[in-house]
C-alpha cells in the first residue's frame, strides 16, 4: 500500500498484511476504532434480532445463560492482568475494574452498591432463569466456555500489551448498551429497567476504563510490529464475543440444533 | 438412583449425577462408550450431511481446513502429556501418537512414511484448497480454534487422568471412519482413495491407543471421584469436537453465516 493512504479508509485485516510504518497514536486509534466498526458483535444477526425485538423468551434466556459465563470470567481475566504488573499506579486504576464487577466488600466505599455480576444476574432472573442454574455454568454452551477460556489465555500468556489492548472492545460498547437498553424496553413487555439496571453503571465505567486502557496503547505500541499487535488483540477479543453469538444462534435460532447437555428453553425438547 | 441399576442404561449427565460408588473396570469401560454412544461427533448432523453426500465442494472444503487446525495440535496435545509424566514406559508408549502424526525423523524406522499431519494435507489438497492457506491457520473459524485451545488447556491443566481420558474418543473412531470413508468415496466423485488416505492408519492407530489409554484410566480411576473425573473429561472431549461442527455447520451450511476474515468457499462473497 502507499504508505500515506489513512488508516481509517482499510479493512482491519489489510491494515494487518500492509502497514510497515509506525503510526501516530491518532491513526493507531483510528485503526483500533475501525476493528470495532467492522467486527464488535453489536453488528452480528443475533443483537440486531434482539434489537428488533424478534427473540423469543426462550432465546433471550439462553443468551442470558451464556453471557453470564463471560461476565463470571471478568474479574478473573482483571486479576490475570493485575498479577502482571510491577507497577502500583496501573494495578491500582486496573483494580476499579474488579470492584466494578464483584462489587465492594464490606467496609468498602465510593463505588456502586452491587458489582456487575450481581446486577447480570438480576437480569437473568428477570428474563426467568433459575439463578442458580445460571452460576452453576453447568447449562452453558460448550462454545462459550471455550470463547471465555481463550480470553483467559490470551491474557495469561501473550504480552501485557495484548492483554491491554483486548480490553479495548470497551471503546465500542457505549454505542451497543445505547442501542440495545431502548431496544429490549420497548420491544420486550417482561423487561424493566431494573432487569437492565447492570447497563446503567457501564455507560460511566466502560469510557474511564476504555480511556486509561487506550492511552497506555498508543503509549507502549512504539514500534510497528507492537502496533501490529494490539490491533490483533482486539480482532481476537472481537472474535471471541463474535463467537459466542455465532454459537448462541446456532443453538436457539437457526437452524436450533442445541448441543447434548445445553440449556433447552422451558417448552422445548 | 438404585445402585444396581446397570451404568450402561444411564445417560452419561445421568451417570455423572448420580453414581456414588465405586464402579468395576468393566462397568466404567461401559460407562465410558456411553458418552461415545451419546456424544461422539459422528452423530452431528454436519457428519450425517457429509455421509449423505449432502456437502458442495466449499463445504467440504471449510471441513478440511477447520480440522487441520485440530490435527495440528494434537502432536503438541501430547507433547504436554508426555511433559507431565515421570514414567519412561508411559512415555514410550504415548510418543508413538507424536509419531504418528508428525511422521517419522531421518533414520527412523518402523512407523508409517507420512505422518497424519502431512496425510491430511494430502485430502485438503485434494478437496481443492490451497495448502499453504491451510497450515496458516489463518483462515479457520475462531470457534475452531477456541475449541483446540480448550483441549491444550484441558490437558496441560488438569489431572493426568483426566488427560488421558479426553483421548478416549479414539475408542470410537474407527467406527465413524468405518461410515466416512466408504460413503465418501462412493457419493463425491472428487474424493479418491488417496485423498483419504490419512484414515487408513488411524484404523489400527486409533484402537492401539484407546486400548493403552483404557487400560491406563481403568487402573487408575480407583475413587468414584475419579470414575466421574474421567467420564467428565470424556463429554469435554465430545463437546469439544461437537463445538466445532456445530460451528462449521453454522458458518456453511445453516443459517450459512461466515463470521468475519474466516476461510469463504470460491464463488460465495
Amino acid at each position: 500500500m502507499p504508505s500515506d493512504r489513512p488508516v481509517a479508509a482499510l479493512s482491519a485485516a489489510d491494515f494487518m498484511a500492509a502497514t510497515d510504518r509506525l503510526l501516530t497514536p491518532a491513526e493507531l486509534e483510528a485503526a483500533l476504532r475501525r476493528v470495532g466498526a467492522e467486527r464488535y458483535h453489536m453488528h452480528h444477526p443475533f443483537h440486531r434480532l434482539m434489537n428488533a425485538g424478534g427473540l423469543t423468551r426462550g432465546q433471550m434466556q439462553a443468551w442470558a445463560l451464556n453471557r453470564y459465563c463471560y461476565q463470571a470470567a471478568i474479574p478473573r481475566k482483571d486479576a490475570i492482568i493485575l498479577s502482571r504488573s510491577d507497577d502500583p499506579a496501573f494495578r491500582r486504576e486496573w483494580r476499579k475494574r474488579i470492584v466494578d464487577h464483584d462489587g465492594p466488600a464490606d467496609g468498602e466505599h465510593g463505588g456502586e452498591k452491587d458489582g456487575g455480576i450481581k446486577r447480570w444476574l438480576k437480569l437473568a432472573e428477570g428474563v426467568g432463569l433459575d439463578v442458580d442454574r445460571v452460576v452453576s455454568q453447568r447449562y452453558a454452551l460448550p462454545a462459550t466456555r471455550f470463547a471465555v477460556g481463550a480470553y483467559l489465555d490470551l491474557v495469561a500468556s501473550s504480552s501485557m500489551l495484548v492483554a491491554v489492548a483486548s480490553s479495548l472492545t470497551e471503546l465500542f460498547s457505549p454505542i451497543a448498551i445505547g442501542e440495545r437498553v431502548p431496544a429490549m424496553l420497548a420491544r420486550y413487555d417482561y423487561i424493566t429497567e431494573e432487569t437492565l439496571s447492570y447497563f446503567t453503571p457501564r455507560l460511566h465505567q466502560a469510557p474511564r476504563d476504555a480511556e486509561h486502557a487506550l492511552a497506555l496503547v498508543t503509549a507502549w505500541a512504539d514500534t510497528p510490529d507492537k502496533q501490529r499487535d494490539a490491533i490483533g488483540a482486539l480482532i481476537t477479543k472481537c472474535d471471541i464475543l463474535w463467537a459466542m453469538l455465532d454459537a448462541l444462534h446456532f443453538a436457539y435460532v437457526e437452524p436450533g440444533l442445541v448441543p447434548p447437555g445445553a440449556f433447552r428453553p422451558a417448552g422445548t425438547d
